[in-house]
């Protein structure tokens, strides 16, 4: 390196040296912070052979995290409860890539679409990750020319957003998407949806939710009533969608000021999007002066309300609300728009905390009838309808919930201990016997382990049984059955030990 | 666009259609093809409004592929064999990003590194897909301090290699890995890693296969005694690595053109890497006057003697071969290294037609007990040893033995049908009882299916019941409930439905 360019360098690592330390003297968020830190290192191991060893920070990337043991175990379980129930509908499971070609994902998702992750240009296709399942899915329908379909599928995705972590915010998180794709009478797979959500959120017992359903149909008629030209129908509704997480005059303040919507076609719009309610809204929207002129609107509102007939029939109504700020981000829903929020803190009061009440916010969805048909060559469409569980919001929930240190991580029933030296080769049988019954079995990895340490390991560890071997177990074909918990201890002979061990352990589950 | 600009672009499509009309008249690989048709076509989309429609190639990246629900039923199969071994020897589960920071990737896979997938710079950190679970795992240990564990994980890694997907090899594709770090007594981890391998092997019944043993000890002492300059040990092991796909001959060019090694010097090399065996040769190469004299190799044999003496233990001698050909590309081995290989075509035979041998390959993995100090600001080691098994390798052996067709991919226990029209709402009521009731429960989106039509689904998805409901049913509060093999049908009380289902249910099954 030429010495005028390490000079550079090093002047850098100054400038960068000084950053680093007014966050730190600042207090500033941690990941900031490493991520500064990052820089630095980076610089510094640009020189290279300067004398100190080359360092580098220990980090997962930004926004993304490891999962402890504990956590997993969390998470199986909330993951085995979601998966129950989309099986228990009928549903079967696809897998795509977690990359797609970068044109696949292109022109999917609006203004959000700066937020996809692209990969390096390494020769060959330009990919990038996957930023949700559901363009992957309606790729899928469309290349393998599907004509219906009701499919799960979970798997991770990828958005470059402004993580918040911990509010369960990440950059490479979970979804859990269930769809229904296929030529179907009106509302009956969409309710199924619905319904869908409102059993997984009952049965991962993370409090009370309400279902909020709106339809993109009512949404752009009512943009027309309101006199908003057509080319900023989309991007209107993307700043109504960001009324769950600020106020109305903020919202209002984008449409004109960033969108340029007249200052009275906003304030109508207004008038609308802070309505909710159930069956009479509809009626009374219905009778609204200005929407029932809209053919639009009507056709929306008589589907709501087919859809609320349904909720009912599905013992749900009481858990949806029908709910004109609800407008979803994604350029590709079509009709029904659902999203399931936790009822906690009111919303008023978070957004003067500056929270986002979108924290609450554990599932969404829609129905996108015209997705699948952008991946077909003559523009053949399959409707779709499907909801995704915000996985990661419950996991953050359910972490907060439970004892992470009293969570068990394996399943193990027996732990065979020596107490005596020399005996490895024998605990090496006795492990090789138990695993080939199947038992779930783990021993010490030392050769002369400590009686004492075994033991305390089982205890540590909620392992019920432990088999002990001495010496004169062995001669006496015998080995000890001890009960953890109880420090109980009986002698079974050793042929009849498999058999003994199962009895005890439906014994203790029982 | 400037016009000139146009003509340039024009240029490209002319030639770029040349280059896709020769592969095509040539019937090329048709990845290859569809690869550059993708290229056309994205010279073509630069040009814009230029009259026809914006194409765009429908597939998966080049080395990917979706998995349809036939294929993710037997896929979860495999994972829930593998996982269940797992648990069995004690095992917990963590989980890790799917990209890591680029430098944490540096400088552990050797000649494979430049296989790693980057992301693009899009600001901030620069990261890379993980190339396997192993180096994330040690990143994660020394991340957390952790002085041991014993954990698997099952997750999708990333090779910007060459795909030979009917063998089974995607650029994209799952590893299912289980490491013991911690520092323990020797062999008594790696054993039981060997063990793992065979009781996979075994219970996923994909055929005989023998697990290749070997110890980079000896390899690198074997190195030394033949005269390998020691700067020049790994690229000599990556070379004596790929003696599974070619013949002996091409491995020696390598050494000695490519790689510079005199010639007598991989003759050596040669007398010895063609051996293999058990007890007797480790006894012969303790024998052996050049071998004898390192101090590295008599260890080695030392520690593969005891290694031996265990799987005896654990019932596997019989499943193992010392292996002087086994050598693992990656540079971070340190100890044991160990390959699962099917017994099927002969090396030879398959070397002889071009293919790769390494088809056979299913597991592999072995001890690296300086991983985990890469990562250590202080450089302290926590040893580790593991395996991973390839499942894709599997999966590809499952399908061709398996009757895709005929594979369920649902649990659905019971459909709801209707004998007449207007009974949609009766439908719903039923469905929302059997959901509840934690019943696997489908029924037609249809307003007003046809009988016919709704038990066809039945027949041809293998679900068991049916409960058929008609004006007179809903009259008299019954259902009728029909076995859907024997088309039998019996009336049944409709409040005794959830009931006798679950009688039939159980009959069925047993």
């Amino acid at each position: 390196m030429a010495d005028c360019e390490k000079a550079k360098i090093q002047e850098q690592i100054k400038a960068q040296g000084e950053i680093v330390r007014l966050l730190k003297k600042d207090k500033a968020d941690k990941d900031k912070i490493s991520e500064e830190v990052a820089k630095l290192l980076a610089l510094k191991a640009q020189l290279g052979d300067n004398g100190t060893k080359q360092k580098f920070v220990l980090k997962t990337p930004k926004g993304t995290r490891d999962y402890n043991p504990a956590q997993m175990a969390i998470r199986e379980d909330a993951m085995n409860t979601i998966k129950a129930c989309f099986r228990r509908h009928g549903a079967e499971t696809i897998e795509t890539p977690v990359f797609e070609l970068k044109e696949t994902l292109t022109g999917k998702y609006g203004e959000d679409s700066k937020l996809i992750y692209d990969l390096a240009d390494q020769g060959g296709e330009i990919l990038s990750l996957r930023y949700d399942l559901t363009v992957p899915f309606a790729r899928y329908v469309a290349m393998n020319k599907i004509s219906n379909i009701k499919r799960y599928h979970i798997a991770k995705v990828y958005r470059r957003d402004n993580p918040a972590m911990t509010r369960g915010r990440y950059r490479e998180f979970y979804q859990c998407d269930f769809d229904i794709a296929g030529q179907y009478d009106c509302m009956l797979p969409d309710a199924e949806c619905v319904k869908i959500v409102a059993e997984i959120l009952e049965s991962l017992k993370i409090g009370n939710f309400v279902i909020k359903l709106n339809h993109r149909k009512i949404l752009d008629g009512m943009f027309a009533a309101c006199g908003v030209p057509e080319d900023k129908f989309r991007s209107i509704c993307s700043a109504v969608d960001k009324l769950d997480k600020t106020f109305w005059d903020d919202v209002r303040m984008e449409m004109v000021d960033e969108k340029g919507l007249a200052p009275d076609c906003a304030d109508l719009i207004g008038t609308y999007v802070r309505l909710s309610g159930g069956k009479d809204l509809i009626e009374q929207l219905k009778q609204d002066e200005r929407l029932s002129k809209n053919k639009l609107v009507m056709q929306g509102l008589d589907e709501m309300k087919l859809l609320l007939r349904y909720c009912d029939l599905y013992g749900v109504l009481d858990k949806v609300s029908f709910d004109l700020s609800l407008a979803r981000g994604l350029d590709y829903y079509t009709g029904v728009i659902y999203e399931a929020v936790l009822k906690g803190t009111p919303a008023s009061e978070a957004k003067a905390n500056g929270e986002s009440v979108g924290v609450g916010s554990v599932a969404g969805g829609g129905r996108y009838d015209n997705l699948v048909g952008m991946f077909d060559a003559k523009g053949r469409n399959v409707p779709c309808v499907g909801v995704s569980i915000g996985i990661e919001r419950v996991f953050s929930i359910m972490e907060a919930q439970v004892n992470m240190k009293a969570t068990r991580t394996t399943d193990t029933q027996v732990y065979v201990a020596s107490a005596q030296k020399n005996l490895v080769e024998e605990r090496l049988k006795l492990c090789n016997e138990l695993w080939n019954a199947d038992l779930k079995t783990e021993q010490s990895y030392k050769e002369k382990p400590k009686l004492l340490v075994q033991l305390q390991y089982c205890e540590e560890h909620g392992i019920p049984l432990a088999v002990v071997i001495g010496e004169s177990e062995i001669e006496k074909g015998i080995v000890k059955l001890r009960n953890v918990a109880t420090r109980k201890e009986r002698e079974v002979p050793r042929e009849k030990m498999i058999e003994e061990i199962r009895l005890e352990l439906q014994q203790l589950s029982s």
